[in-house]
């Protein structure tokens, strides 16, 4: 590519324009830099989106090929695309996420980048829109309103099963690891945050694990509906302007390049106008969050101390936690998972706003919608493998702490509910609490039972399950 | 009943209540509504719950029969809580959802006035406990904590089974109906609320029908976790003081008797500490909401006028619509179902604040998160019967004036794309905009085909697929 | 009333309609129950409303009068409108939220009880719509779309003045009594959960009190816009059909009624067309839920034990805290508060939706908005007067607690930085960590100072603020 | 700066650790690089707060030489973190949000910075932690649970008073001129979406003037509380370890270096524990984005078209429409604001979660908080300055198309009501409807009226206010 010159004239419909001549986009890029100012670099379309493109586009191009598309030109765009769908021409997507809500100039800088670079290939001119257009042979039989949902589902499709399940599932993993390492540990159970009936440690965190297996189901049974791709609806969801057969032949190459089960949205109306499946796909990240937030705050609170807090768990200690307090240690990996289970939550309700607005044929909060769906794929999927790695496979318990709390607990006068009433065992608990005794002593003073029926009744290993 | 005394002493663990003595409920009850005065009768635990906690009641008595119950006060019970089940002793349940946050209070209510109701039975004396007392035998091998999420999941399942797939359904028919019927009559396309090329209204209508399709399919991914039942799981989720098989037989009798696939969850910790499948539910509803934001916004921006709006569509007049401006009728309809999406939206995220604050062996949300679930279930569906029979049934296609929109549209330029390029296209649509004539007046003066190559390309029904 | 007939006749524009004979409202009324079998019973609007509706009727009566109304019709209005203020009509108002956006329904289920109301005092007959017409009379110079507004705008600023404002500074009030009373008491801070260097509980309660003393100040900042109201834009925010003059006197004839400071809006179309203002009331009403959720989150964990929890505060014992737990105690008042504060923040996403989405000269989410709207102002201040009542004020200090986790502190090494540096204290405290000894131990075993001058150094009542 | 190696060692308390002797941060943040691989580089913290962080460095450091800090080491750090306030140093700052809750980690990274920068500065070594310290003297009297949220203000108010208030003031002044621009055009009003009676289209304008003029004083409202700084209070709100007027004199610093009216938090416990008054703040821009959401969606319907739609506006054409539909010109302004506008709720319920989520002496929400804060206020005013130049100062009104639509309207017989009555008025607009006709040709033929009469009292003119 040529740098002599710092600029080159591109044109679009509305005009000329100064192209930087070390960029291959043209002037629509162009334009739309000059008309959205909004939020600088860090708002930036996410690659995710930008590399989901380049897979469709070679996918479009080696169909329009079997429909007649000159094979040297499919083959330069085929080129092209895949050097997109690998991010080597990230440098060249400067648009932000806040453009049009078609993200048309996402999908026009796409084609400019990919008709440019062809025709670099081809040994063109930039800028010539010759041998190789970006509307008519890039972007042939496509529009934007079903070219950027496809990437959207692309997109999300690959960041689901790169980054979140393998974290979610990476995380239910260690989860149950400690669920069996600590499935002999009795302890005080806590309802309401007050002391209650004891069980395991193991069966605490067994608890976590069915919450990630769930979640890891619940981000599966949205999929089939991600998977389902717009592409070939063209403009309005009808087809216009493509062959019969081009959107199955598009979604089973997108397909065959991913490795991941996409299919032609049964219906394409749908797919342009509303993104319903990425609002349950957001609901269904929102649950994860939910759960995500109820385990680590768990997690912080029973590890809080270390002399003055919970203290049954001990966990690791990454760096230090105070820049006034010397040694003190924080559980800031549960402070990054539930900053994120927040964020999560957040964006939802930016997808759900989104979703609910789509207008007549198309939906136009599309670049909004993929960026939060993005983000909270990312975020749960990391925090899931930092939070593993990091504080969950170090977590140990603090056995002698865990047994004295156990043992001191009034609530293990639940036992005798069966025995004596629960009028009766309510009273021994409520005077060992206000005399400051052991349930024993009290229950003896009362005269409601002896000192054997207590020993052979009240045993905490007997109570963590059904009889 | 005794009525001829206005009180009746009852007691609890902390000491003596008045009752009125023609009430059910007990001492516990009473308290409650004398410590939580939050939000007067409006704000009172939903039907739904009470009677799904009959069902669980006489589930459980059964069950604690063949686990030995004497069978007299089984029968007893039994009999007290199906009534409780048939909502024939909703007065006798005054608590409001802003109580404690595992429900207890409200399982008291129902164990208070089924062992009164019981002890009427069997010619005992109200508050007396006996022979039915309410936490030993009522209550027997249960907790509030498995009890009330039990009840939970009863509730919302018949919520959403009864009312909300049931409306979901048939807005569903009614929009395939409309979809066939208007399969013939071509209309402009609109994307970014702009002019666009053509398809047919029963396309349009098919994407509505795919939405709400869809959005049962999202409700029904959601129902396995919902089938899950708490109960067996008592105080922590050990399963402390119940029998073995106690919570698989319970989970049987209330699958018998609802005729709903209800099992046991398979983690009781997690069903206790955590409502992720209410959450989840939430979500999928949360979903549905957006559908029908984007369908009614569709309808009463396409049925906009009389004269000054889109008038496309031609809505049924159900009422006078201004009391103001005579003559004037408006979308309702429309407006009820976007009111009601906001709602639903609004107690998702109640739901998500709820469901991520529980700590360790409970979450204390519960009151609030089933009091959102079943609103949000209730009035999507009561919305939808509503929408469908007093809108969308009636809608009619106003086809003059589509037919005038469609015939004046520029965008039918886009069917000159394949023949002439993209930037000649552009020129031509942009010159009719300019000088105010017809597509074929300006393709012709500027030259670019003649008035033969227009006709032949220009159809309108040939925009409406792939070719 | 006449009851005889079960049923009467009476018409609107569409037709006529049977109305029983025992309800004072017409046939727009009972149409609408026909149309809107939405929600049921729990989901009609709001009695504040209706309410708020009989001030404004009564407000435009006396003011029409001054325009030219005969005097004998505005005092009937005058007289039936002060019944429908007083709420002795309110069995007379079936209408459920979800109705027309406008609420037109409930302006005329307003108009029609008062003018019926109105015709029976004048002796006529119910129906007639003689001498009173419930829109030539009742709404005269009004609209559905100026009335609903100013109703939700009475209705909010009565329900935040007469519940929420009080409720607030009750808590407030009784906070700030407790952080006196725990004043001289230190206690270990936290921070991360973690332990950190000491504070009073007295300086620990302060910033809760700040917090509710900011949560009333922002909502009092809110009150300038609410205060403004839309009487006198009619139909579309021109005034159409309203004299010069009408807007001013009504506004200032509902301020005398409700003795708050109520204007007109100085612009009518903003004030149809977006409801911003009650957004913005709803978004300080999501802060103080923060600051509510925040601070009975602290109470009940401070409060958490007996035994096994953080056991700082011992709060009062309200009711039986388990169906099978006997002599548990649990944290209720909080868990109300935090539903409730999970509430707000749903209802405030419901009512930003609904803000958002007015469409030119009218938003049509008002039933929907103002019902959420009412309904935070009201939960947040009935359960700060709850938790007030049955907790706050009968907290106390569990000072052995409290001394015993303070000295025993490893974060009291924070008072060693300036003497010894960061490095050296964070050596101390991780060695007394690792060790279980005390500081002092620690400090002297690894020689960075003496028995002395850690005495003199280390003092828990000189780390209470700066020097 | 040595880059002839490409790491040097650097400790903190945990050990050892490579640095890249290109940078000059430290151990501690090298380690956070380590445990939180967290959403990447676009997740960093934000650049606002780094430079808040260096103005607040740069006032301790002065402060602190007032109470005795070497002044050579004094002058140092401020010549380090005055190039860390200008942006200078963004390089060197590589942390992600996703850390620790407090921000500790970026607190170091900052000090880290500074001391080695001004190491640097006094011919020291790098790394070596002297002369300068990064904890005994650039954190002197300073901790991260205080600094933090002082950056956190400094930085919001900032944003606010650089980007959001300017941005919300350009758009209100160009309304304004649009207002008066169109203040002479008489068009047809809209509820309900449906035709109603007329206003001028300065009065609808005007409307959205209102919305923005208030929604800068609903930000102006909240400032004050975002103006309190917390710096002083150090570790938990005590000011352990800092000297009497500390906090005051840094705040007077910060208000001098910032030109901005920040004072110290007159309760600093609240200042650490609760963020509030960034909830508080987050809720104005909620409502900002409700108003915006309301003007553009107003806008871009209004100027829908070109052909089909309402067509009253005519927007400015800035880019190519569609790459598919040649010539399409889409209101791509409006759906930039409109994404922004979901952005900025979702956002404020991620603040929201977090602000409620505080515990004891500490909110460890903060680096979420603050990033969610600073997006919404970049990207609103960003939004409002790309809206204004963009679309709004170029907007033209569509003259013939709104006086044919005015003309043609139903809605003028609502200027009958007070002449004829609202049921004869009704009758002639339903059958000027139903029979085609215009009104006067309806009302002449129900004889409510002669020609006269209508064209006396039926004047759109006339129909614009109260009379």
């Amino acid at each position: 590519m040529s740098t002599q010159e710092a600029f080159r004239i591109e044109y679009d419909t509305f005009g000329e324009l100064k192209v930087p001549s070390d960029k291959y986009y043209g002037a629509q890029t162009v334009r739309s830099t000059m008309n959205f100012k909004i939020g600088g670099v860090s708002e930036r379309m996410p690659v995710q989106v930008i590399r989901a493109f380049g897979i469709l586009k070679r996918a479009a191009a080696e169909v329009n090929q079997d429909y007649g598309l000159d094979p040297k030109i499919a083959n330069a765009i085929v080129k092209a695309a895949n050097e997109v769908a690998e991010g080597k021409l990230n440098d060249h997507f400067p648009l932000v996420v806040w453009q049009t809500g078609s993200g048309t100039q996402t999908n026009m800088n796409v084609n400019e980048v990919i008709s440019n670079r062809a025709i670099e290939i081809m040994g063109g001119k930039l800028g010539s829109k010759n041998p190789v257009h970006p509307n008519d042979h890039v972007n042939k039989s496509q529009s934007s309103n079903d070219t950027f949902p496809t990437a959207m589902h692309i997109a999300a499709a690959q960041e689901v099963n790169e980054v979140l399940l393998p974290g979610l599932k990476k995380l239910q993993n260690a989860l149950e690891a400690k669920s069996k390492e600590f499935s002999q540990i009795i302890k005080i159970g806590r309802t309401h945050t007050q002391d209650a009936v004891p069980l395991t440690l193991g069966q605490e965190f067994s608890g976590y694990v069915q919450q990630i297996k769930y979640g890891v189901a619940r981000i599966e049974s949205t999929m089939p509906r991600v998977y389902q791709l717009a592409a070939g609806g063209t403009a309005v969801g009808t087809g216009l302007n493509t062959r019969i057969g081009f959107a199955e032949k598009v979604a089973a190459k997108v397909s065959e390049l991913t490795g991941l089960p996409f299919v032609t949205a049964p219906n394409k109306f749908e797919a342009l106008a509303a993104h319903d499946a990425l609002v349950e796909l957001s609901g269904a990240m929102n649950t994860v969050a939910c759960s995500l937030m109820k385990i680590a705050n768990d997690i912080r609170f029973l590890g809080s101390g270390p002399r003055s807090g919970l203290g049954e768990l001990i966990l690791p200690e990454n760096e230090p936690g105070s820049s006034i307090m010397p040694g003190k240690v924080n559980p800031t990996q549960c402070e990054a998972v539930t900053m994120v289970a927040a964020q999560v939550m957040g964006n939802h309700v930016a997808v759900t706003v989104g979703g609910s607005n789509g207008h007549f044929e198309l939906n136009v909060f599309k670049p909004m919608m993929i960026k939060n769906v993005l983000n909270s794929a990312r975020l749960l999927g990391d925090v899931c493998v930092s939070f593993t790695d990091n504080c969950v496979v170090g977590i140990q318990a603090n056995t002698d702490r865990i047994n004295k709390l156990m043992s001191e607990s009034l609530m293990l006068v639940t036992a005798l509910n069966p025995h004596i009433g629960y009028d009766k065992a309510a009273k021994i608990a409520k005077t060992a609490h206000k005399e400051g005794t052991t349930l024993k002593e009290a229950a003896i003073k009362l005269g409601f039972l002896t000192s054997d029926q207590f020993d052979q009744w009240v045993k905490p290993k007997d109570m963590l399950g059904p009889q």
